[in-house]
């Protein structure tokens, strides 16, 4: 598949989705971290317009000179923007206005495409695919955070359950202790955060092949694991006491059950399934309840190939720093991964809402140790 | 007309202001106090089918179960109810759904008005008509929050300034002191917080029959009347100083030129038209300069059949209090006006964007200190 | 007694009633609206230097030119100051070096009285006065406040229980409907906000001449006074549940028993004595429980001299607002009421932490809504 | 030196520090992370009484039982306490009621200290020498922050200032990259975060044997450092922004000239002096603005040996985690360090304010990244 058809198919890709959602759900923002889907719609094809279009299409007209206020996300050199918290207080201009602009950009990129054989240009654009689907991810996420916020309840679509998955083993993989190499070593796209390959030393260790089930925590649960304030981090504890939490996000007990929200709507929670949506104090927690310990990003990646993963994104031990020879590019680019390297927690794998061929050994995601609207799933090493 | 036909106009009426609309625009709410138009649209049918259907209507099939709890504004007796702040985070029920709603509850209305002559259920409709007036105005004043308070300030129609009006005179009304009757004295429709006809002894007192014009207002700014601390209430200075405000809610100065958004969208002020969208505070702080006072809530209802009114709702330096002889009714009812007295300033007249035949000689309005999103002015008196 | 003779009194009053603090209780700040003690006893002695020495003692030295940032309070005619919230973060200066603060002033302020017969001194000496009497209050409360705060629950001293004082009678007032003359009428001193006399015209009205007792309000309390919403205003519904309240401040249910924090320590509440430390939304739910209502401001002040009062500051329905011919002192004296006049409630009579000879039958005491740290109570009307 | 006598020593060394202090500095609280001294000088007592007297010492009186709820800093496992915040709103008990305590509990431990030989108490009564110790940096850094930001900034002691210690070298450090050995691989004490010794991987690197200087940073200043998006962190350049930092902790520009508050008073800024008082943000992006970056904290503890340090605690880019071998005490004596281990950075080192012999090569101090009242500084790695 060449790069313009790729690109048509990403773009699809992301408008395919939002063929189950209704005109109000594009403009609602429950909760800061959540964006409204049509300011992700809008916001991926900016990204094409400012980082390529603006600059290498010849003769470009901006199809709307307010849209860089509105949706730039977070890069500074590219000048002023709406607050993130405000991004659902828009509801100008509507979705309509919104396809539009995907089109008159599409448009112009598969001009530029047609003929281009910049690397510059080319590498530009396949940083733009990437991170449309990254916003892909989001897009199912954060509708699942408005729908699943809503006290209706609402059903997104029958078929889109998402969490029913099980593991396909119960064993564990053992690795020596020694000096790995770590880092992306291929010549495919990565992100600058998995560049510089370098080594590090891991003990002994081993690492279970097998995803946390909800059965798992129900157990954790049952023990008194939301309430025995030894089992977390301070901070951990402080948020459960906060936010009186006492289950995964979407869980709701009814009659003596456990249910869970899910995007096919409510239903019960399956024992064997794997478990969804907890934080990192969360996954902590319950590895110091089982006696565990979650795996460093490095013993992952070193684990990775023997691993069946893909299902959810795993937290791991790591804190989100740079690598020894990471380098920032310059400029608005620079600002896409290593701004971010403090107060965040490193996350391995990929997950059932993750886009087809978007995920790698060597990918590093990262949250807030706090949050868990993203397919969070926890995975055990001792 | 017959009350069915009343019935039909004031509900269209509530429709036909929203054709104006994007279907985002329904769904939105930028700020507490300014509630989405689809919530609008649900609540003041909620009202008919809570307080008269299920009560007086046979075998009434209640439309959804959910709605109770979506859609009641602030009726403790009715139960449960989401939270204030979160009538924005609901995309669904869509607005295709809540004018099945209302649709569903016109007949059933009209098919009850149809047969009923019980008085009991008479005085619930035009209460509810009443109501759903009120709300009519909030509409606007919600949308327009809505919109003038977008990045790219965008027009709802050309049509729509609704601020651009005028004095007729130039004049002022004398009253004499004495002992003067205060309340509703008529046999038609009015709020219980208008009953209880008492006297009240006013001193002589004189009032302007005009409103203090935009260019009114442009001279108190220009000579500092929002950095001299000496015209303010301690609580409006803090108001002032904690939101940096140094002019009118809606106005921009763009190249040394006031504008304001309108409903039309960003235009220049008019120097001769009436002051619109300032609180409490800045109606005081403006009086206090120019060495007058507002008129209280019984100064301004003496003086009334002698002024021009309705363009503005006019703040009065008088607190929203109980009249001697308010009765609150049992029940939900009870909750429509009694319990918000406390901490808000009585407004009188009505405004442009209040409905036609809504507001009466003795009606109470009443608003926040600190609050401009309505259509607010300013009279003199001393 | 001379006015050197009084002021000498007045001043070692404040003293007096801290010498039963420990050197930490000056300093410290518990909650915004109550101030150190040290901050107090700095603050009334900034007053007589700023207003009073500082322009009619010739020669006068400033004590320190840091005072002038620390001690003003509210007065933006004398400049920049310290945020109120900030008051209890000063361990410096310490009180002694604020008593030797109080020597110097009092030197300079007893020569300077000695030799003056100037009326716009003597004015503004029988002021500040005034204004430290109504510290004097404040530091019994404010201290109050800080000790019924510390779990702790330190006794001041053991004579000082100060709430326990009875009703004298059981009768009520009943005053026929007419016109009546309100506001201050004799020679002595009054605050500006009491000045101009003015008619004002009320209905027959009964009004008790006793206080609401504890165990009224325990009869209130048990009869699920707090839990019933129809009672309660909206803010004060709101105010409940925010807070979680179930009783008057400093009550505490030990052992099915109600006990109250009085400086004299923790002691059981008297069920005859008259209640005290609610706010206007509790008198106002009571006053609905019971049938019946709170005064106003002007029934108060007609049937003042028929009652016996002088044991609570008593809440009364009318909204603090200026008198219809109230005039504001120019500068910083003009500060010193009627900035204050939007969105606080009334109160008359005094209270048994009141000074002696500092109240009046027409003084305007003045709280918001939400407050009930002072000496408070309820005298019912209908 | 027996124990009995480094106990009376450590003791000592804390109450000496306080003989500067008014007895107002004791009890006052000036922000959640700053406790008053008096709570200091009671919670370390408390730990010695609670860990210590209540299991071993016979017949042992507990001194007052209000104390644990008071004194408690963060041990779930020994109960409910207050919160952080209220630590400064406790006047009572007074400062000479501690100074009691710490002499009852004194008396105690030392007859236990005469009889026992017991390793198990031994080892705690060193834990609980070192945790006073490290209260008494916390006392410095916590006084500093309370007169730093008292608006007429005293002085505690005019030979107190503290930051005014230079680079004694010019020099940097190179190590090859191979496998070293990280964790206290000694006898004496340590801290439980410090041990399971482990070897790590790095890559040759270099680094500095100075630390930055106040003319550095001012440099850094005068490039725009604190303007310049580009070199924050995202979270950094939110907290510049939102606090408008524009210098270190404790800076004053006056006159245009840098000046800085010390414990001797305010005072010059002297550019040959190490820079103080800076968080990781600040740190970070120095080191970005100097093409250079922070050492990780494995580079610090490999070259340790070879570098001057000892001045201040030095920012590493290490996320506070646990070693590979970490295990958790149970009890409360696990709460010591391993809850803490989430959203904070490594230091290494030790500051001016370190007491004698408290640190250690291996020593792992860690605070929030946005923090900068201890007396923190860069070193700078490539």
């Amino acid at each position: 598949m060449n790069l313009n058809e790729k690109y048509k198919q990403v773009r699809l890709e992301t408008v395919s989705f939002c063929n189950h959602l209704e005109i109000e759900d594009y403009a609602i923002q429950v909760v800061q971290f959540a964006s409204p889907p049509k300011w992700h719609l809008a916001h991926t094809t900016w990204f094409f317009e400012t980082f390529i279009l603006k600059k290498y299409s010849e003769n470009y007209t901006e199809f709307n000179s307010n849209f860089n206020f509105l949706f730039n996300s977070y890069y500074n050199n590219v000048g002023e923007r709406i607050l993130q918290n405000n991004r659902g207080n828009m509801s100008r201009p509507s979705i309509n206005k919104i396809f539009e602009y995907r089109k008159y950009v599409d448009a112009k990129m598969e001009a530029l495409l047609t003929h281009t054989s910049s690397k510059e240009i080319i590498d530009l654009v396949v940083l733009g695919l990437n991170h449309e689907q990254q916003h892909q991810e989001l897009l199912i996420t954060d509708v699942k955070y408005m729908l699943g916020h809503n006290p209706i309840l609402p059903q997104l679509n029958a078929n889109f359950n998402l969490v029913k998955d099980k593991n396909t083993t119960n064993q564990s993989v053992k690795i020596n202790a020694g000096v790995y190499s770590i880092g992306y070593q291929e010549n495919g796209f990565c992100y600058d955060n998995e560049l510089g390959v370098h080594k590090v030393y891991v003990n002994d260790f081993e690492i279970n092949n097998h995803l946390v089930t909800n059965g798992d925590f129900i157990a954790f649960i049952e023990d008194g694991g939301y309430t025995n304030f030894n089992l977390w981090l301070d901070q951990g504890w402080a948020w459960v006491n906060t936010n009186n939490i006492n289950s995964p996000m979407y869980w709701h007990k009814i009659n003596h059950e456990w249910h869970s929200y899910t995007l096919a709507g409510l239903q019960k929670v399956d024992v064997n399934a794997i478990l969804c949506h907890i934080n990192y104090y969360e996954a902590n927690a319950f590895a110091e309840w089982k006696g565990m310990r979650l795996p460093t990003e490095f013993e992952w990646e070193i684990a990775a190939k023997q691993l069946d993963w893909g299902k959810r994104w795993e937290w791991t031990n790591s804190a989100y720093l740079p690598y020894p020879e990471f380098i920032k590019e310059n400029g608005a680019v620079g600002e896409y991964n290593g701004k971010f390297m403090s107060n965040k927690m490193v996350l391995r794998g990929a997950s059932v809402a993750t886009s087809n061929n978007h995920s790698r050994l060597t990918y590093r995601n990262f949250f807030d140790p706090n949050k868990r609207w993203q397919f969070t799933g926890i995975r055990l090493a001792k």
